[in-house]
């Protein structure tokens, strides 16, 4: 079944181990973790999805449901809120794992089936700017606790939607919406087509500042501020004006992100102008985040602030939120570490004959009860072939039950000793079970 | 969306818990984790479920698609050891703890999605019998572990297709898979019911006999061998014939689990003739799990061995697994226990005023390197305000951060005193974040 990814026993180790570390490191920032199921409403779904990928629910006899499976964690976040807006304390801090399904054409990285891990911190009424900054933050932590499991270096790409619109607004572009939509197509399609589409709904003058402001990527906070200062100038938009204050409060809220991500010690961050995001309910600050040795696998971390997604017109729930891809970061890091284990046994025990397999079956019982995970040969055959077990299940001991007590074996060194299950404790050392390639 | 079921931060505790504890059992048990995508080919589920509750794929656009979400976890199972079965390590130890969906009637205990926890031991070839104790015994250990929970205790029923087939085929009968479809319903329909629809297809005697083979339960091995000489007695079975040494061998390796189970101190076991399991690919033992406070909410861990579920005509894959409902499970504990933290963060970081807050941000980036999960004040509102948060969220900690340090209050016993995010700890008592109700 293509674009399912499915892993094998030892793929799995690693997958365990990244969704731990996220959930660690989430639970660290002080999110509260939910899950919601995997179904919503097919109309909510296709007004804020893409149709052509949702899959919707049937069932024989009763024909087509009014659910489909979602396709992100943010619109089941947005119908959790609503439903128990009296009962959660804002602002909410969440977080959730959980697959999501999307009926793209499978390729490199990407799924119909994946794993996403997503933090939003959502408020009642108005939301403080310094979010913005605490959920990328948050990110940044997270995805370095995932350095031990082979993730290298990254980069965080900052942007903002008031920064980008006061910019066009003041250049006279009237469809902002639809030239951030072709501004996020720069990466894919390069500047020249990019330019083209842009000409159509920019004209040729706005085409070519959108494109000068889309160029602008930095990592100093000052310089920023130069450079634009000099693109306003450039383009004749740098008297004092409504889009003008628009643009500088963008402006202040990014470097707000990458002042905080610095005084944290994260220095892989930029302001990127080129990033614009596809979906149109951002607001404020957009983040897409990079590894630096495969910035082909495309972002794997993404998000921004929303004022509208969760809103109603009654009450307003203004959010930022931010996405790990995992199955994406997963396609990459099992080519950089793999799992040293497979069986999460300790040992297994040995069985002389069949008729003494209770003598075993005690002997496993002791050693689980004291929290040694074990099995139990599934044969009486030749030790040979009940050992090559334990070492085809990467299991570093055995162990060898008479009547009269047992003996252990490091089948890795090849020490064998006296030992009581009561009393004995496997070597530390055999419990990292994930190894770095070399 | 009924049938959907969704829980609070606070009940999502209580699930991630039980979820956890389940496989961390299953793990002491030397199991091995895999998991498979929620769909499978939609002809394969209708082909082994019951086509009325299985929700099918469908894209606008593209239509109806040869995909289905899956019900169980046995179906992509077997699927999954014949994609691997050259890799795998056979008998093959996996677990797997994913949702799973039927659309059904949502009713009490009964949900449309929800999750299962799944053992199966899976052998190539030949199948030991000594595998159809040690799943249900791993599986009597993991339940136990859940005592702290608030499970109660729980009985095992377990039966032998092999002791049902062979009393049924002495007394004649031949469609014995109807005939065990039938006594199924026993439990539903009650004995005078049940009568009416096994006369049907076993005979005005048949009917009767297999009422009186399904009412014997016994949790002494010795006290069933009694029963069942007296009940063949009875029905005129009592000879030497093929029929009657199946009968034995069923008897002979429930008795065995029995005592498997009575070795391994479970007393709560008995050999249970009326259960016969819905699904006609069980072979061997079977298995179904009650509590005993609540034997109304039905089976909370099922299952039973099979021959030919995996098999290919080239090769045998015979198996023993079993299942626990823990959606059905966690309806149940609900009532029972209660989460006491809301808030992952042991401490809220006050704010004085928004110029400050760096200030608080650099305590939590400390705290949080030495793995103590915190939470930084979302506004620099009046103290009072701000520690109201964290008693809503249940965070036991407020700390108070100035130019010349820090002092940590604890808010349940309302100490305070100075401290340092370097070195300061938590008291571990707050650690249990799940009580149980009184």
């Amino acid at each position: 079944m293509s674009g399912f990814p499915e892993w094998s026993p030892q793929q799995r180790i690693v997958e365990k181990r990244v969704l731990e570390k996220i959930e660690e490191s989430f639970r660290l920032h002080g999110f509260i973790n939910i899950e919601t199921c995997g179904v919503e409403s097919y109309e909510r779904l296709v007004k804020k999805g893409d149709g052509k990928e949702i899959y919707r629910l049937s069932k024989a006899g009763s024909g087509e449901e009014n659910l489909g499976l979602h396709f992100d964690l943010t619109l089941p976040l947005a119908r959790y809120v609503l439903d128990r807006k009296g009962d959660l304390v804002f602002p909410f801090r969440r977080f959730q794992i959980q697959k999501v399904w999307r009926g793209e054409r499978p390729q490199g990285g990407r799924y119909r089936e994946f794993y996403q891990a997503d933090i939003d911190i959502v408020a009642k009424g108005e939301m403080p700017a310094h979010f913005e900054y605490e959920v990328p933050l948050a990110m940044c932590h997270t995805l370095k606790s995932l350095s031990p499991l082979g993730l290298g270096t990254f980069s965080m790409h900052i942007n903002n939607r008031k920064l980008s619109e006061g910019f066009y607004r003041a250049l006279g572009i009237e469809d902002v919406e639809e030239t951030l939509r072709r501004i996020d197509k720069l990466d894919k399609l390069g500047a020249q087509k990019t330019r083209q589409i842009l000409e159509q709904v920019a004209g040729a003058k706005g085409a070519d500042a959108c494109l000068d402001l889309a160029q602008i990527k930095e990592k100093d906070p000052d310089v920023l501020a130069e450079k634009l200062e000099s693109l306003r100038a450039k383009w004749g938009v740098e008297g004092p004006s409504a889009e003008r204050d628009l643009m500088r409060e963008g402006e202040e809220d990014a470097k707000a992100v990458l002042r905080a991500l610095l005084r944290s010690g994260f220095e892989g961050a930029c302001i990127d102008c080129a990033i614009a995001r596809g979906l149109d309910y951002y607001t404020g600050c957009v983040y897409e985040t990079f590894l630096d040795e495969d910035p082909a696998l495309g972002s794997i971390c993404s998000g921004g602030r929303y004022e509208n997604l969760i809103s109603t017109p009654k009450q307003a729930f203004p959010g930022v939120g931010m996405s790990i891809g995992v199955s994406r970061l997963l396609s990459h890091l099992f080519s950089k570490v793999k799992a040293d284990r497979i069986s999460p046994a300790w040992a297994l025990i040995t069985v002389w004959s069949e008729e003494e397999r209770w003598r075993s079956d005690e002997a496993a019982r002791i050693l689980r009860e004291r929290g040694i995970a074990c099995e139990v040969s599934p044969s009486a055959a030749k030790l040979g072939s009940q050992i090559k077990r334990a070492d085809r299940l990467s299991i570093p001991y055995v162990w060898f039950i008479s009547s009269d007590g047992g003996e252990v074996k490091d089948i890795r060194t090849g020490e064998q000793k006296k030992a009581d299950p009561a009393t004995w404790e496997p070597d530390p050392k055999y419990a990292a079970d994930i190894i770095v390639r070399e």
